[in-house]
């Protein structure tokens, strides 16, 4: 039924995904091209940065006999004695992530996930164990892996396998611990998943090539990543896709969230934390002006930058105009402006040419897409000195002394040098406990073989979950109302073609 | 083929369009629902409020014999003497339609409309003699008449005529004259036309009505009011519509542009014209946080008021959160807000119940829809004083002495009590000369007997025509960046769904 | 004492005071450099523009016999019948003045103008009716007179006449009814003044000249405008000035508000009704980075427009540069600009030069000071043609056809062409109502033959006497806070220097 | 001549300056009380953080034999092997210091402290460096120690040593050394200064206590620390002081950019790097709206959180009420509030009463004057729990589980927990440089034994010299507008009160 060699081939060919296999690469080098899927990956690197054990024993977890304290022992992890220094840090995700808290509530009563079966492979933080333990008090059981080798927090596995999840995961796993750790989750005597949360596409793909008979019982596929969407799409193009899947990647709330709002944070913190330049009066070229470039575009001029936009599309270009932006070409103010960010999903945008004509100390980063959009290559000449003066941040010397300032190298700046806020994830989070839920509970039918976007009533209740957090009231249509607008009183309100 | 005597009954019915066919009404009420069909109306308005000659003999325009400095009689206006002074209007309003100019000059070549057979109904002002002028730099030949018996600035009408434009229309038109200048531009010997300009439907109408034969050669309608797109829906379900049609009013530019930027400006100068409020410091709440609403609170926001949101949809509320708005219910703020502002399409937003509890001197008015988002009729009870402070401004009073200030009755405010960017109506005229050009030399097939959106990449180029306005510059793709993005180097560059 | 021929004679140079005398000059061409002094003068014309009765009869008030209804005839006004009129305008005002309203409450027990005799001189609107109701509630008798001969509101002076107010005063007063309406008010049978409110320097002038004894019961003079302070200051260096002086026009509130906050607002609407201009996407050059100039740039660039700076002074222009306007010298601009401001206090500021250089269709105007930073003067020669196409908007037209919109002829932009809101009058008028309490009951030896700046503590009383009308509520101190910031409870917060 | 005990004890009672003389103290809490003293040492541990060798040996400095390359030994240093990594520090510190290399260029020509013997105590680092230099090429003998413990870059200091330079510091000096460096300084055979360049007042207070005689050849004092200027008008006032001093902690230049622009970065970061708070949404009470509280509000509100504010001034009240802001008293809002941020200068402003009412995570961190405005010590009792979260981030946790999260212990957050620009850092060392030798030369007679503020004009020369790094171009007056303005062609532009 399904190509095995081809597809394996092509997995492995996106480069992408090549970092998490080989632990001697560095940590930013494994930067996938997903934003999203690469959120939680960094939370967890943060903060397992700081909280974890480093005098860890050497032993591997598959060699070690585990049990928690109730005698279960349905689980592989670092270290079942940091269970409670792990509960700790779930409780503080708990108090920011209040959507998937009102879900638990809500669900009290019915169980919309009664008899789910689901197995995930996701990044394992303190923020999937609150999704983990929502999914189980709507009702499901849940088997997990990791679905990156470095992002897990052991502290936080240790603390989901003492309260019984069947966990199989650690921090530092190698290429055969990743698939040994993705198989114990669905290869199980007497339990078989109906359902499944991915990350990247590598669960979808093992049991695609392991054991295609279980799609006969499985209801459908959450997948959150680019590059898993991707995968979904063109097994789905090809005719190979068994079961609805539903893409939460390009849900609204997130792509609103992620993009405009994050970015606009994340642009200021991410030059911030690697350069303490001072943002007022410095002459900044933006290249891109779709939300990411919206994002940054405003934060600076809110911070008293001098901002000019650089733009293929009429459209966005006549926005950037009536923002106040100066539309330019960037050969017109490459050699005055203080600071050149990228964020347009395309590729060479800032090449050699424009790199040798920048002005001493000037400051290059990418916050749009992949490390495509600089062409960092072209800077890896004889002739020019690369000066690593903190991490993350490089000096490139020309022989007459000019340094440029390269972030992250030309990677995402803000995936690489600042933090995503607990709230853009837990957003992410509650929209794949309803995709579950959508999946798992949809009638016969309404859900084919194809990929899916979350409904719009989804979305718009996505959004509604995060309001509280705001002390944000909303309004209700009275019954006059929405008949003189023609809507349901509940929503949907916008159109599906909205975003 | 069409029910005659249903569909006048049906269009009659909608009381939007009756204003027009009585003089006695003032000009404020004959304001219909149509945001975009009306700024060329306003325009003329205020201009024609300045201008015109109020000492005109009273001999209808019927009854004159006219004659242009030609020789020329093919026309029916006021005053063909006032033409030099309409001249210079149009001259003015050339300077700012860049868009249209630089059309006129890339067709000095081809003539993209060689052929083409225009009869046009919309206002006639500077503005629409700008584009007549350029359809027929084109190769055009056009017969016009006005689309509301007020609108219509005499002298612009007279430098038209002058200048060898079949023009029938003038100030203060009967309702009679009003289908007899219609009747005139198509009842012609020896000419028929071809393609269809119309504002609000009624030319399109009355062919239906008198002349169904001629829509054999007509290759298709450009209609731009919300009213005249509404009745080109209801034929097309009907099954009824014989050409396409497109609907310029719906087209991304314009609606960018008029919503979300016009407004922001708009919502200031209305509020100022009226009322000389000051902004700082002031407590407002923005009913309704979709384009409009972001334009008015944007604004108020940067002048220093505090401003609150009330909201519907759920993902728009986490939009106002974002963008730094408390989303309230309106009964929790009515009672301390200066200025109350409708924006939602709604009605019935704004009740007698919280019209009693605000304070003293509030300020009500609405930037959204029509007049039903006020419920102005509720104030019209015996214990209620109105007072008539200003044009357009209302105190309406309590028996306590509280006065509420109500801006045009609950009508839209930026038509009513503010002035529209000529950059504007700029855009739209740029949109209609283009429709017309597509539609003419669609090949056979492209566009069937339905109503169309302008094609995205017609967006674009109308969004191109007008950077040059702000010395903007675009970037061009590379071939190669155009192939990693999968796109045309000259666009399209959005979906097709993106607005 | 006083050196009588040399006083008029410098008096008479000041040409900023001459437009007063000649009733042939237009309202415009009488504005004065003062910007303050003038807001109260358009108010009221503006005002008496939409309800003056134009068909008054035409005989001198001087001529009439007038009594109110109570038979007291110790006034002359244009029409007694208008009180009612005048009484509404009067009570509309009250209700945008709280600070006035609230000091003849807390007035109620004590009145500490009791005995008081204020002479005034000021522009006579329904803004300083209410002052002088304030001030009679408060203890004191009035007489009054009319600062400017075109500025009184006839129907507001009528409501004054009937409430029992000794007032002289009509629009159109010839410069002959100008002095008799002044000696009226002070050359009085049994009555002479102790305190002077003055708006100009013209009733302390004409005391000065002819009651010159009168002074020695005077308690003090409080001047409001530029010029009448700048009068007081050149006697009191010539050692002339013989009773205390206060001078309202520098103090602090009254700065910040007219200047920064105001000019934030009239900017966008001087513009706006001038020229309809959309601001988003438009190139503005605003030259002065003074609180003017802050206050236009900020206005502008939340608008959407691109604002550069230019700036004689090193910090104001690394302000400029700080918050985000790049600072350019104007010629390196000019060319390119849709829009040029000047907010200098300097003269030729924009010369012929720069004139030349505008774009077509540029918009000239300044925010500044009185009618020098524009050289005007220099547009008026042959070769240019000027064309006036709304009021206080000219094209100037080079030969080859380039028109630059020169609005107000180059005088105050906010004064000609927009509205001052009365919220700043109300500052303005509690703040001569406070300073003629200080002066009437300050302890002998507070205040010498000198000019005073209201004390700090006085500015911060007629703030906090504002806040209510922003439902703002204070912080107090507490004891042991006061203690640690070496300040008193109750204020003064700030140093004297500062503003 | 000097009270020697007395002095001493009223020193060491500060309790800020403590910190100094106690390794084992960490490094915040040596925090002091001066934003600007302490700008220098938060950047030399930010980045000797980085680049310090931790395997240097322990023998102390003072026992070593130490030679430059030149066989110079008038020094004392950690390791002069260290040289070169330093001078490229102080190269890097030179990119971002133009003024000062400014001053250098001009004085090539003249050396306007020709003969200057100047002894400097301050933070020794990269910044400080290119100040020292500048001394140097501007004609003065530098011998220096540190004006703090642990500020020393050991880098630095080897650099300056290895140049020629009399320096003796390293980090990690005990109270002794301290002492014992600064006498190395003044304690030379052959060599007195006649300059003194001091941070804290400590190396004045050593002279007036051991070399009382020395002042007899000292010219003037330059001071830059709020507790140095502090304890020097203590000696004016006391009679005591006997050369003139110069305050650069209060120039405007250095005022209006510490407080307004930096603390509108540093706010953002310090929140950030400490919380990763998401800001957009997030309501947020600043209590004060002085210079301080305006960067924090204009910051927050731009990323579009709901701002709130306190205040005690009437003035700067109706400031933020213009400025967007609601003003309201802390309990008000207490319980609804994300974030609470103090700026007052006071002390006591949040109270254990109101951190009892902050809800669940809400954030408390101080912006404005020592560690005084947080009640701190009022929640260290037993029933609260402590719980160190991050470096500088404390969770306060009350009894039902509530938790705060308290920044820098109350102590400034942005010294703490974010950087400071070079550039400000450039302001205060040329500001410095300018004292210098505006003191050094100024004739007999013009400064007394007094504390003096830097002359506006030389306030501006240093801002003109800053102007080149925005590439901001100053116009110039031209005679006539200067004569117009009754100004100086070359400034001074503002009044001497104005800041």
């Amino acid at each position: 039924m399904i190509q095995f060699a081809d597809q394996k081939q092509e997995f492995t060919k996106r480069p992408s995904k090549i970092g998490r296999r080989s632990l001697s690469r560095s940590i930013s080098q494994s930067s996938t091209d997903s934003y999203s899927s690469v959120l939680l990956f960094l939370c967890a690197f943060l903060f397992s940065a700081s909280y974890t054990d480093s005098s860890d024993d050497e032993t591997s977890p598959r060699d070690k006999q585990q049990k928690n304290s109730k005698g279960n022992g349905d689980f592989c992890i670092k270290n079942i004695k940091q269970a409670d220094f792990g509960r700790r840090e779930i409780e503080i995700a708990e108090q920011e992530m209040p959507a998937l808290m009102a879900l638990r509530k809500r669900a009290q009563g019915e169980k919309p996930l009664a008899g789910a079966k689901v197995v995930g492979c996701t990044h394992i933080t303190a923020q999937t164990a609150v999704l983990m333990e929502t999914l189980s008090a709507l009702g499901a059981q849940c088997r997990w892996a990791a679905c990156n080798i470095y992002s897990t927090q052991n502290e936080v596995a240790a603390a989901l396998a003492e309260g019984g999840f069947s966990v199989f995961a650690w921090k530092g796993e190698s290429e055969d611990d990743f698939w040994w750790c993705i198989d114990r989750c669905v290869n199980v005597e007497g339990w078989q998943p109906n359902m499944i949360l991915d990350d990247g596409g590598d669960l979808t793909h093992w049991i695609y090539k392991k054991y295609p008979n279980m799609f006969k019982k499985i209801k459908g596929i959450v997948e959150e990543s680019v590059t898993g969407v991707h995968r979904l799409y063109q097994l789905s193009k090809a005719g190979k896709l068994c079961v609805p899947a539903m893409n939460v990647n390009d849900s609204v709330t997130k792509q609103k969230f992620d993009n405009l709002y994050c970015c606009r944070e994340s642009i200021l913190d991410g030059l911030k934390r690697t350069t303490d330049v001072m943002f007022g009066g410095k002459q900044v070229v933006v290249c891109g002006y779709g939300e990411v470039g919206k994002g940054c575009c405003a934060a600076l001029k809110a911070m008293g930058s001098i901002v000019y936009v650089t733009e293929i599309d009429p459209i966005c270009a006549l926005q950037a105009c009536m923002d106040g932006f100066r539309l330019v070409k960037l050969n017109e103010v490459i050699r005055q402006v203080d600071i050149v960010i990228t964020c347009t999903g395309n590729k060479n945008v800032v090449v050699r040419e424009y790199l040798d004509r920048m002005k001493n100390g000037c400051i290059v980063c990418n916050m749009g897409h992949s490390n495509t959009e600089i062409d960092v290559a072209s800077l890896r000449t004889p002739e020019l000195t690369w000066e690593r003066v903190r991490s993350q941040v490089d000096h490139v010397i020309w022989p007459d002394g000019k340094r440029i300032v390269l972030l992250a190298e030309g990677r995402l700046l803000n995936l690489s040098c600042s933090t995503v806020p607990t709230f853009v994830l837990s957003i992410t989070a509650t929209t794949q406990a309803l995709a579950l839920i959508e999946l798992y509970n949809a009638p016969e039918g309404r859900y084919k073989q194809d990929v899916y976007l979350l409904p719009k009533k989804m979305d718009e209740y996505v959004a509604s979950l995060h309001l509280p957090t705001f002390d944000a009231h909303l309004t209700e249509l009275s019954d006059e109302q929405a008949k003189y607008l023609g809507l349901n009183k509940n929503g949907p309100f916008k159109p599906n073609y909205y975003r």
